[in-house]
């Protein structure tokens, strides 16, 4: 058990990939994975879960097929399970996840240059 | 599913309540929780579960019978399941609170004052 609190402003800043989250706590078998985004990610959907995605700072949108969900700095949203999204920022985007241990950010489509190696910590 | 975002600020600005967890969103059967808590908490322990607490605004320590870990906003911090812990702030703070759905907030505590009434939104 820790000592000290984990502070997001110093994981962020530890550092640099874009669509590369970063793991820094779990939670039962949850974790919860910072990330820096830039650009237009992939379509792609998670079969088996739900997926929280809150901004910390800069600005993101959802796109849904039927949708798009603009997220600003201390807004939230949750992806059901199943449903296809792509995030993108036009510019760099800070963003906390809130997933199960073992889910891969491109989800359930072709292994890609989006396809980050899984439970790295920060 | 939501056309829009959950801001945390206008969530929070919708009750007053002090030690009274609303709850702003679902994940699987995970609840995604806010708070306004100010004073000392009871010692108590949720045996089934871990909790994971993060500061929006304001500061708490989460006292431990072995440490105290401090948390300002920006920080969090996973409570492991079954280990004893009282939330505490000198003045009024913000939190978000992340644990399966059912969890009561005074855990193995006998119910008090401080037992809020469970699965209540914002």
């Amino acid at each position: 058990m820790p000592d000290t609190a984990i502070n997001l402003k110093d994981k962020l800043a530890r550092f640099s990939e874009h669509w590369s989250p970063r793991v820094i706590a779990e939670m039962n078998d949850y974790q919860f994975k910072l990330a820096k985004v830039q650009g237009e990610f992939v379509w792609h959907a998670h079969a088996e879960t739900d997926e929280m995605f809150i901004v910390l700072d800069g600005a993101l949108t959802l796109e849904f097929r039927d949708r798009s969900v603009p997220l600003s700095a201390g807004e939230m949203y949750v992806v059901p399970k199943g449903v296809e999204h792509r995030p993108v920022a036009a510019e760099e985007c800070c963003i906390m996840l809130v997933e199960p241990r073992g889910v891969v950010n491109t989800g359930d489509a072709t292994k890609g240059e989006y396809t980050a190696k899984n439970d790295v910590w920060v």
